[in-house]
């Protein structure tokens, strides 16, 4: 039976690459492995899959039904796993992400570090257990990192995250600023989304103690023009609060250009959101001045407030 | 301010030692760490240390009162942690059990893997880092995995904690059986101690779904000169039962020279141990055939039936 290997819901490039790229380091070890995703694949990703001609991995709804082992990349808390992950032996996890709600009934391989991107510690396991990463792979990896850390303008990236970005893209062959800013293009391109397409495209759940929170992201050139939408925004986040039972809705609109964000905020603990960023909130907007991670700068003062 | 480094309550050998090799390591690459105890030094413990001649690691009751951020080794579920866990931040982790109710608010280093001891992870990080291990650490290190492995009998043992320990040895300049042998005799020397002291040598603290269960352990040559305590065992353990609000309480008598366990078990849960194990329980003692690790072959089979 094969060793299934997946990223989070609403996946993002870190997320798609380095199901791919690991489960290709995991095959030249012996293991059976085949990565697969569980949501769409977003502009940006599809921009990266194209340039180095590698397929999307294959859609999983349930992953009970086709394995019993997998092994979780660039995420470990269930609310953002497969629904059916309490059903499966999580066997290993590589991650960059807080740990939260993970649980396991024996030991694992659980390989986490503080940096920007799965994909900088993705390039030292195949150092650590001699494998040589190939050009593609390379070019996969290379993408994560552009993608995480905002072609290295996010708080979150490290000298880590730079010095594996250089290594790879000499392999695979590319010039990091121009085909990094290409794919950033690629997937800032808000055209003919719809609100509700807009507000899922990057959106993670998180549990802080009692409450259910979920922080979406959008990346844009123009954020006046995702502003444009504000009422259809709104209309969109109310119905995931009631469907999903969320005690607030955070989308974090990201002027990847300016390195700045404005929020759209929602939800009965909305003024302790407004605390915990010591910003007033007018018509549900929310000044986030700087902000551009979400993991950084959004999940850790959320949490002070409401965890 | 110093990082705490720290393992377990009621500490074992690979715990202590771990603290000790762990802070070692941060040390000698920069990081002004100190390795601190939760508890009393055991018997074979002090075996090692008196061996290597280091001095046991400071002890200490509340960590947030010296740190703000600590490093854990060996663990990482709260309850087997400092009480005040949850006011300090914890920045790291090397540990080789399950993962459980374990949470941060940020991203961190944690480094897990299924071997057999948590030395065994350490002495990669030496090599990954490029630090020599000294003959002191490396005689530190080889104490762990022989404690941990019981001379390398226990299932939990692989191939890569035999490996790093024969490396080790080399450095430590030991026999391994003629010196681990000696050191796992000094833990098992049961002489003058109280029933009390019995019960708490070796005991861990698990959550598992809504129950809370100690499983304390015993390793004895004799282990029916444990069993001719039977009575004052189960006077004290009624006592933590009724003092910490237990659902179960089992204590693993293993005797180490047959791998072999008699379990003594308490509690209102006693009916779903006797199932988990699927043997009966006759006057509060359960056979546990072929068990001789907590981790392996007792908490997952708990966690199943109680988890
Ligand atoms: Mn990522
Ligand atoms: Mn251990």
């Amino acid at each position: 039976m094969k060793t299934l290997v997946f990223g989070h819901k609403n996946p993002d490039t870190d997320t798609i690459t380095s199901a791919i790229v690991y489960a290709s380091l995991k095959q030249q070890m012996g293991l059976d492995a085949e990565a697969i995703r569980l949501g769409e694949v977003n502009g940006e990703t599809a921009y990266a899959l194209e340039y180095f001609n590698v397929e999307a991995p294959r859609f999983v709804e349930r992953v009970a039904e086709e394995a019993k082992d997998v092994i979780l990349v660039d995420h470990n808390e269930p609310l953002q796993s497969a629904n059916d992950i309490d059903q499966v032996r999580i066997v290993e996890v590589v991650d960059h992400h807080r740990i939260s709600g993970f649980q396991t009934a024996e030991p694992l391989y659980y390989r986490a570090e503080p940096v920007g991107c799965t994909a900088t510690i993705l390039n030292k396991l195949f150092k650590e257990h001699g494998v040589e990463v190939s050009k593609v792979n390379a070019g996969l990896m290379l993408s994560a990192i552009i993608s995480d850390s905002l072609l290295f303008q996010s708080p979150t990236c490290t000298e880590e995250d730079k010095a594996a970005a250089a290594e790879l893209a000499a392999i695979a062959e590319v010039d990091v600023n121009e085909y990094g800013l290409a794919m950033l293009k690629a997937g800032a391109s808000l055209a003919g989304k719809t609100a509700k397409e807009l507000i899922s495209i990057d959106a993670k759940e998180f549990s802080m103690g009692v409450h259910r929170v979920e922080i979406a992201q959008i990346n844009t050139v123009d954020v006046q023009e995702v502003l444009a939408l504000r009422s259809e925004l709104l209309a969109e986040m109310t119905t995931s609060v009631s469907e999903k039972n969320l005690d607030l809705f955070l989308l974090v609109i990201t002027d990847i250009i300016k390195s700045d964000s404005t929020g759209l905020v929602l939800g009965l603990s909305e003024d302790k959101a407004a605390k915990a960023f010591e910003q007033n909130i007018i018509d549900q907007v929310i000044p986030l001045p700087g902000v551009v991670s979400r993991k950084k700068q959004v999940v850790p003062v959320l949490t002070e407030v409401l965890g």
